[in-house]
């Protein structure tokens, strides 16, 4: 698969350990920076992640943060994203499972890197239901509000 | 404090308990529905969430669905809206230091309604630290996405 990973300078070294893994797991990875651990501001990550995975370059995106909040804030600004914030697998598999979430937003404070791989394993390997989920993914690509 | 409170019809029970737990500690709640526990949408009940809290009606919203990562997505589709989806006190308190949120989903399948209730107490115990932090919520207002 394609994915697309962005981080701030918290999540500085888990972003090069989850892009590593990734990449021996034979995926295609897309590293959006930053490209050092200066300090930076999370939303313009999560905006160039969004705009990456909106634009069909990367089929996934990785976003990552001290807490994972505030990035997946930034991801879910656009219409076309949904980015779960999760901190254990099971969490990683319902995101796809009900919401077909095309995003997956990590603390690398919260959790650690171990934990993060399974994260992404368990998203990778889940299947979007659809069904009755269908119609409420829809609705999350039109907000009303 | 004025808090507006939705779900969906998984975090239907969930909704009422938090709902009398935030009226018992004195806050003024808003139950934005539903009213019965019959099966809706979640992102209809998000999108009135976030406009509710938008229009200053509430200072803060509680978003409630199965996982809490479906009604995230769809408050934080607002732009004046940071909605940080939780499982435990200590992101809840980081969302509103770090973030400044201003609403916290919690997933009723994924924990209980006692952890529910310290997350609650850790939100709205929290304040804004400001500083560097106050840059990035901007962005966060005003997305480029």
């Amino acid at each position: 698969m394609r994915i697309a990973i962005a981080s701030d300078h918290a999540a500085f070294d888990l972003k090069a350990e989850l892009r590593d893994y990734l990449i021996g797991l034979g995926h295609e990875v897309a590293d959006l920076g930053p490209v050092t651990p200066d300090r930076v501001d999370y939303p313009d990550y999560g905006y160039k992640l969004a705009d990456v995975v909106a634009a069909g370059t990367a089929e996934f995106g990785v976003a990552l943060c001290g807490s994972g909040i505030g990035i997946a804030i930034a991801v879910n600004r656009h219409p076309a994203l949904r980015c779960a914030q999760v901190a254990e697998p099971y969490s990683a598999r319902l995101a796809r499972e009900h919401n077909n979430a095309n995003a997956i937003a990590l603390g690398a404070r919260l959790i650690g890197a171990d934990m993060a791989k399974a994260c992404l394993d368990a998203f990778l390997a889940a299947q979007f239901q659809g069904g009755r989920h269908a119609g409420r993914v829809d609705k999350l690509t039109h907000p009303t509000c």
